[in-house]
């Protein structure tokens, strides 16, 4: 539909639009403005007033940079929730897909994204620096590093575990002296074939590390 | 991602009302508003006031109830176009798609969709009384029928030359003393293989059709 003459400016400008957001071909603007055009106004109304009340009104939370309405997200001031436990994720779906799994209790830092030279994404374009901040400032424990298993999420893994070793955590006590300082531990999520998948079709890389990563049975 | 608990209302409100339109899931809501939540506040709103604006301000052509900005559209308003010729379409997308053939120079007449009683959609809920009526005031010498080779165009074509056949157009004279009396042609568009087809995988209707209504070569 290259070059396609809409008959209303307003169409075509609404059309326009819609073809600006990511994944949606001048076809599907097409199809979903003319849906909207047999929608009653009050609705339409609503969807885009839901979409400019959001832009203006999320907030990113001041400690783990999670979305949320206010200063601090739910998970950061449930104060039932654990805060010695800081689960780093890549961005806001991977906090809800972890949340969703209803087992885990600790809060969350969001990078918003992985380092990606290719894509020209540095460390200092991530939450990184506030993540050893928050370390630094004492209280957590562990920090569970829930990245992609890409080679940018390895990348990224091991510059926050160097990061982390920097300000003198993750580190074994070498002497008695050092006894009292902090420690926090530095774990990553499991690598291993996901349920239901099956054994003959798992990719070399994956099958290797869950065999290195085995584990006893029944733990 | 069923119960997914958002972390943001304005969010969860945002992903909602994208949910709502044709086609787009859950968690394509969700990247869409998590996408339109990293863009410029303007850009956001540009997008909400342009589908306002359109929801608002687009009128149907009173003359062939395509889309346009006024009370009747451009095609219909110009003087150049061949307003002996109307093109019966199911909608607006038709229009575009005959448009940019670049090959008719007549007017339109949308039907609004096609008769389909499984749907619940019977002559009285499309244009076709207002077809009729234009018909009827003369200036039509040939309408086109256009609507999608399915059993319900099939349907409709058949009620709209049945339709105007009532009226008494398409009738051929039988006498010298009815030579006076308007006439109208009505004609379908043609069906057969579409160009880059290969033969062996067209269905045997389409391939009957083309078969039946072969043309001599070069004409």
């Amino acid at each position: 539909m290259i070059n396609t003459r809409y008959s209303s400016q307003l169409l075509e400008k609404a059309v326009m639009e819609i073809n600006r957001l990511p994944g949606i071909g001048s076809k599907t603007a097409l199809r979903l403005a003319l849906h909207l055009l047999r929608q009653d106004e009050e609705r339409v109304e609503a969807l885009a007033e839901s979409l400019v009340e959001m832009r203006r009104g999320v907030h990113y939370c001041q400690v783990c940079h999670n979305i949320c309405d206010d200063e601090r997200c739910e998970i950061c001031s449930n104060p039932s929730r654990d805060a010695s436990l800081v689960c780093v994720v890549e961005n806001v779906q991977d906090v809800m897909a972890i949340e969703n799994t209803m087992q885990y209790r600790g809060l969350y830092h969001v990078l918003g994204g992985v380092i990606s030279p290719m894509d020209g994404i540095g460390p200092s374009d991530l939450q990184i620096e506030s993540l050893v901040e928050r370390v630094r400032q004492g209280g957590v424990e562990e920090v569970i590093l829930a990245l992609s298993p890409t080679m940018e999420g390895d990348t990224t893994n091991y510059y926050i575990y160097r990061k982390l070793e920097e300000i003198g955590v993750n580190q074994v006590p070498s002497a008695s002296d050092r006894r009292e300082e902090r420690k926090v531990k530095v774990t990553v999520i499991a690598r291993g074939i996901a349920q239901n998948d099956e054994l003959q079709y798992t990719d070399e890389v994956t099958l290797g590390r869950a065999l290195a990563g085995r584990v006893p049975f029944g733990g």
